[in-house]
């Protein structure tokens, strides 16, 4: 039997995910962010990569059948099942600093950064050493011309997944979004369940 | 005076850029690329992110007037001069694994990232934490919808150049371009000046 577990609203959590195992990531109430990262269990050091990502899967619209990848040019996670179809791999978890900047009369939050710091310290993961994440179901629209980068409401509606691949034994930090911008202004939980083969 | 530097075809060199110091680069050739990537002086865990660059522009294309971002949320460099417009800062550095995976018929390199791991060293800089590099006179093309990325020759023409403003004292590290797609197939050098205010 399959646990799903709860994120709570702005919050974060982390977790071993072996070679092999699914992980599905399941939005409850629609409408909410997720930002994802991954270490490489036998060495933190080798962390998922937007650049790497891009250059093998050469699109930044990820979704059903690609990969992601480390900055060591390995796959770490494959998309397998995918409802919703638009993620962001562009923007980094939302921070104290970034409250300080988009969001300068709203309460200072530690945002998903310290949130995934706190939840990686455990594993010898320092807060510098988080990239710039996959943020599941987050919806940025990207002006091919002008480059302009949107945040949009997400995609996603009530109970929409995705589903990943473990290509190797990995750390995982996963939250539900802090950020007003990326879940249209209300923050709500994310559900994850882990299966094993 | 200000003494111009060659970076010969193929490999890449490391050096100190103190705040205030402007930082010059010139494709003395035309349709050629440069790998950029910086870390703070004081702390090399500090380092230049695309993705906070992303979230604190707004924009993918970045040129006269936007701020290269550090992992810490901190300004690190300013593009005060542009004469192309189009860089990328969406690819990692070529690398070996890129040479296998692009151009299996084509004799290995250790491309950008194996040069930008060689100059950086002597600072303390590990080959695991070259970051996405900021790609000048890189012309990636984005498709907004589709997400498709496409690598093109780049828009520079003989002596076209960039210049930046050091925002904190910075370790610099940069290549002239070993792959063969970014340079529209022919290896050529980048040069570069430091003035000092």
């Amino acid at each position: 039997m399959t646990e799903t577990v709860e994120i709570p609203p702005r919050s974060g959590t982390a977790f071993l995910l072996p070679a092999g195992a699914t992980l599905t990531v399941i939005d409850p109430c629609g409408e909410q962010v997720s930002d994802l990262v991954a270490f490489a269990q036998a060495d933190v050091r080798e962390v998922i990569s937007n650049g790497r990502t891009f250059d093998y899967e050469e699109s930044m619209v990820l979704t059903t059948g690609n990969r992601l990848w480390s900055n060591r040019s390995r796959p770490m996670l494959e998309i397998v099942h995918d409802m919703v179809g638009r993620h962001d791999f562009l923007l980094t978890p939302c921070s104290e600093a970034t409250f300080r900047h988009f969001y300068p009369g709203k309460p200072l939050h530690r945002g998903c950064l310290g949130n995934l710091a706190e939840a990686l310290a455990p594993y010898g993961i320092a807060g510098d050493s988080i990239p710039t994440a996959f943020n599941i179901f987050m919806n940025v629209s990207v002006d091919g011309e002008s480059g302009r980068l949107r945040v949009l409401p997400p995609l996603s509606k009530v109970n929409d997944s995705i589903r990943f691949r473990a290509l190797m034994d990995l750390v995982i930090g996963m939250t539900a979004c802090s950020a007003y911008d990326s879940n249209a202004g209300s923050f709500k939980p994310i559900q994850y369940a882990v299966t094993r083969d």
